[in-house]
């Protein structure tokens, strides 16, 4: 049978625009002589819904969604995934579903069984597990028909107590469909491969796997749909990153002897492509075209500009130079020369006078009190101040250029340097821009060598470096990562050989920070643990702080 | 036999300060004859621990104070809650768990099967549910105990399809103990007297309910334990918004003739109460003393700065005027007033000089293009600079001022009004705000009437008023009720009799400024939908918008 695999970008709500998307591609998959198309995971609504689920009138226009797309389906079989109603008075009101249409009509309808319920997947917020399943005989062809976590119950340790397929497999099913909406991080793509691939192989049949692809905010979903062998040898991989569609030919994975040649990817790569969709995206779905950011000469903000300059074209991207009396004139030259090298228009201002403003009014509170980050701030908040007028003026984005080493430890100003619509690099350690640096000076100097090379500095204060506040970042990153991706605790550390009193300062400063992380604008997601909707803590707590 | 319930503020992750405190309780229970003590839902490590409990450094921590408490439970039984570890391979890592100690002994431990996953709760992110429960014996009474929600699947709708109760009745208990984190709302005081009295009549033995009091950080828990004899009614009902203790004899409790008269509340007094201890837990909890706030003349920074005073002492809160070419002399002079009726010291800083200054900076840029939302944002962030640089120069905390109606529909400006520590008021639409004023003026005239009766506006334009770009708040906030508490969609508003073009106006208005809301500080929440944690919406979305 010919099935055909649709990879699609959906629009959270966006009823109108996802529904002519697949019912275009199911014209597509019936001309390419497709037997069944398969669409992702809540394929309908887009993912994830979140609260909007809790109204009756979405889920009644995701359910009029099913029906017109059940119309024009003739001669044709569809899976599409939406949101049901449970018409049992216990337990939630939703299913998680998958749709199965054939030639006009909703055939029959299957639920998730395993909810995802752990970094930022809230499914049992909205859905209730089912407990029973049932394959789908469909011109000969027996389907076991699952839902992205139905499948991920594999392994050591396993986090739900019933697996679907235990079920599924006693009714001797000839291929698995799994519908997903599996979003990226840097370690996704091969975990994914290895889980899929692992269940074609124990179950020994072939397995089509349907993903989302684009950014819903600080999701980025990568694609990267499946053809897998009953051997559990990947026969098809689509585009990461890129909407796609494929037509397989089941028969061809029964026997099939050709594999496709696992292409490794540096993870820098993908993050490079996953943070270009994330700004794209964010831009489009929002309905804004034109992103503004301070561009200080600094590594963070030079990435930042280009990776938007690549997402929305160097004539929609507005660099504002905002100099103070701390500036040093090679940071000023920097990013003058970036702006220039990747055709950037910028603007300069220097902030002196609204400093000066802000001293006149703060001295008779003030006095003779010492320079301290009171000042600094100041400047930092100004250069926001300059930044919003700026957008709302104009109608521009601004784009926070925040790392992820600064939020940990707090190493920003509020209402300053932290503002933005959305912040690129939040997901990414100071070391780990670096890379991206060097990456996209790749094939040529696109960001000032020196941007990269001199050591990081807010230029807040005379002569002021980031190694005054804070341990090196070849050291802070690492214990970071383990504390934040990791979850190791105070003791873990030390025995992995940091020193003692750099953990304790380093955790107390990470717990002690969350109310500032609180109010960043959304981080879009490249790593397993990013700061954000899948990291949750409490802001009063005390605990190593 | 007599049992004590312990009503107690506990601080999230603050081990030493929760331990103390349990333990000080327990010697207090035993020297009143006590034989039993009973302590709230995940009492030794506070309510709600969110993410912290990822970690294994944090969960042995609880071990260990559980162990520790039970070495000093000499010649007492004791309940307290705690997580524990779920030996099997199967199923999340962790059990929310009721531990029964008795006589220096962990004799038995009872995990919670209902786990909340709505609204503020999250329990399935982190714990098993469990399948099975067991009564304790202990002196001859049976003992049913249950956590929180293991008793809320009760009535015509049940969340669950399976309740610990139905299992526990079969092994005749004499009492039920329900140990419990439940946070305050405007309405849960009576549902949660109705839940509780409902199990008790249906299984007809009597009831003890131990909840958490205090804020921790958005979540306030108002205590109000209770004791329920076997028909159903309240014999001992246990302070609001303070900490409690009482010694219950349980034999009073099965043939009871006396219950104890049930005093309605105004709904506006629990409120005002759980302000003042949201914003008191606050800086207590954070280690902080002393509260900064813009004070404008109008109705919302005037009922914040009364709250603040009542949690803080007027003289830890500090009120700017920061008036600027657009504030009317009677806003400045109702602010004036306000401050020397409650002895808050206050400071004028006219922003003017910095509005200019501002403004040349921007002139060449924005040329001739006429005064817009650019220029009354800029009046709001020079606001929020000054208020910031008093933060961080003094130590004080910025209150936020920003009400419900508002933060819907997005009407004010990020980074400028919308700054602050913590919002005080970001639950209560503006007729609420109204309703508080009055409340607490009851008995004499402490916010200047003239804030109350003016019509509402943000003076950042001549002669601005909050009607000019929204419906009068009487309709608004009765939209914004119906669509936020009560998830009512737009074909549901129009059949309430709400204009549709209103209706349609405002559901938009809300949606689309879920990026303003995104960043805004935690609100103390009182309502039973608030924003923040228990609200959670796609930004990028586009449904109603």
């Amino acid at each position: 049978m010919k099935i055909a695999l649709a990879q699609l970008n959906y629009h959270i709500g966006n009823f109108e625009s996802n529904s002519s998307k697949i019912k275009e591609t199911i014209i597509k998959a019936k001309d390419s002589g497709a037997e069944l198309v398969v669409f992702a995971e809540l394929s309908v609504c887009g993912y994830p819904p979140r609260d909007f689920l809790e109204f009756d009138d979405f889920i009644s226009q995701c359910n009029t969604v099913v029906n017109d797309i059940a119309s024009v389906s003739k001669d044709i079989a569809v899976i599409i995934g939406s949101p049901t109603i449970n018409p049992d008075v216990k337990g939630k009101d939703l299913f998680n579903s998958a749709v199965f249409i054939n030639d006009g009509k909703i055939v029959s309808t299957h639920h998730k069984s395993l909810l995802p319920n752990y970094d930022v997947f809230d499914e049992y917020r909205y859905f209730e597990p089912s407990r029973k399943s049932n394959i789908i005989n469909y011109n000969g062809l027996n389907i076991a028909l699952t839902i992205c976590e139905d499948l991920w119950n594999i392994g050591e340790e396993l986090l739900y107590p019933y697996s679907p397929m235990d079920d599924l497999i006693n009714q001797h099913p000839d291929i698995i469909i799994n519908i997903a909406a599996s979003p990226f991080n840097y370690d996704q793509r091969n975990i994914r491969k290895d889980v899929l691939s692992k269940n074609a192989h124990k179950y020994y049949i072939p397995l089509l796997y349907v993903n989302h692809v684009g950014a819903q905010t600080e999701l980025i979903f990568d694609g990267g749909s499946l053809a897998i062998d009953s051997k559990g040898n990947i026969v098809e991989e689509l585009n990461y990153f890129d909407e796609d569609f494929i037509i397989i030919d089941t028969n061809s994975l029964k026997n099939n002897t050709s594999t496709k040649e696992d292409k490794p990817i540096e993870d820098i790569a993908l993050i490079h492509d996953a943070l270009v969709l994330g700004i794209k995206d964010y831009f489009n779905k929002l309905g804004f075209k034109r992103a503004i950011l301070g561009l200080s000469g600094g590594i963070d903000s030079a990435v930042t500009l280009v990776l938007a300059a690549e997402a929305l074209g160097s004539e929609n991207v507005k660099a504002l130079l905002l100099p103070s009396r701390f500036s040093s004139q090679h940071s000023i030259d920097d990013a003058i020369a970036l702006a220039e090298n990747i055709n950037v228009p910028y603007e300069t201002i220097h902030l002196d006078d609204a400093y000066k403003s802000f001293g006149s009014l703060l001295n008779p509170f003030f006095k003779d009190m010492p320079f301290d980050v009171t000042e600094e701030n100041l400047q930092a908040r100004i250069r926001a101040v300059l930044l919003m007028a700026f957008t709302n003026k104009f109608g521009y984005v601004l784009l926070n250029t925040s790392n992820k080493s600064e939020a940990a430890v707090g190493y920003g100003t509020l209402y300053g340097d932290m503002c933005g619509g959305l912040s690129v690099l939040g997901d990414l350690y100071k070391t780990q821009v670096y890379e991206l640096a060097n990456f996209i000076n790749k094939e040529m100097e696109i960001i000032p060598v020196n941007s990269i090379t001199k050591p990081p500095s807010a230029e807040l204060r005379p002569d002021q470096k980031d190694s005054d506040s804070l341990p090196d970042y070849d050291i802070l990153d690492k214990i970071l990562y383990n504390y934040i991706e990791k979850r190791q605790g105070p003791k873990e550390l030390v025995a992995m050989g940091f020193d003692e009193a750099i953990v304790k300062k380093t955790l107390r400063l990470v717990n002690m920070n969350e109310y500032k992380r609180h109010q960043t604008p959304p981080i879009l997601r490249v790593s397993p643990k990013a700061f954000g909707m899948g990291r949750r803590m409490p802001i009063v707590g005390k605990y190593l702080s």
